[in-house]
């Protein structure tokens, strides 16, 4: 099997890790002092705190309506999605308040993915993405997989920035205190 | 508060993040298929099974032997760390087998640091690093968790990959599919 491919994704597999992060990231922030759950990788970037509130925003706005979109066949470009939304819709709420909204609301949308009973033809169905033109169902739930792997990743990277200079000479070692901040 | 300096570190917060990555750790890989857990980045580069199996050996010949040996003033240089010890030492070990020993290996280490009963003077001591010259015990501390937040960083990166292409226009977005394999 190669990396390169243009299948779609398997319903399973996708569901898989869809259904494992909010569990990981209330193993990893939940309870954890403020010194890690409001660190920022520098002006613009956000905290894990801002990261969940983000997560939130897409359960409610992004995935499953996108999905809905698709499948009920509407030429419309599908809505674009608000990616600074968190900081109006989540603002003075605490980690485990919002670990807890998220854990509710991925679980929910699965239960309707999980509904829609997807053929392998219909995740060939086809969208219009309002930036990136034609997009297809099947890309839509990979791209919700791959954009909590690309949350879940931030997080640790902005956690171990923290500890940047503290590490002292092994910063040679720890890649991840060179990796881009993310805009 | 700056991101710039070269204090120890708090050792409660030391304690949080790292006891906090088993849970963080299983709940993101337990029982996930194949095609994830076995991913990699490419030739040479590491699949989650072989993450976990690295995070065991540090547990077993790293953080706590390099602590003990700072602790005990020894003026020979740390011992040497193998990267590559967990393709022979978890060979043919599950995933779930895998981080149930990490787990375990960790709360026993966690057990052992906070019996040491470190002051902050004990944070300043210093040893020899066979490569890098002078650290401290803090620095140590802080790159055990720094290490800890890499390897889950590179677990989210290389799960994400596996769905490189399969995301089509969305990659753009995307930019953990563009972040460095790791050697």
């Amino acid at each position: 099997m190669s990396l390169m491919n243009n299948d779609p994704p398997v319903l399973g597999d996708v569901i898989a890790v869809l259904e494992r992060t909010p569990a990981t990231l209330a193993a990893l922030l939940d309870g954890l002092p403020e010194v890690w759950a409001t660190a920022t990788e520098g002006a613009g970037t956000w905290s894990p705190l801002d990261v969940v509130g983000h997560l939130i925003h897409g359960e409610r706005s992004d995935w499953i309506p996108r999905a809905r979109h698709i499948l009920a066949g509407d030429p419309r470009p599908l809505a674009a999605f608000d990616r600074e939304a968190q900081f109006k819709e989540s603002s003075g709420q605490t980690m485990s308040a919002r670990l807890a909204t998220f854990e509710r609301q991925r679980r929910e949308n699965l239960a309707t993915l999980k509904a829609f009973g997807l053929t392998s033809e219909d995740l060939s169905r086809r969208g219009l993405h309002p930036e990136l033109g034609e997009v297809t169902l099947g890309q839509l739930l990979a791209t919700w997989v791959v954009h909590d792997l690309d949350h879940v990743g931030q997080v640790a990277r902005t956690m171990a920035k923290v500890y940047g200079t503290t590490v002292g000479p092994w910063s040679a070692y720890l890649s991840i205190l060179s990796d881009r901040p993310r805009p």
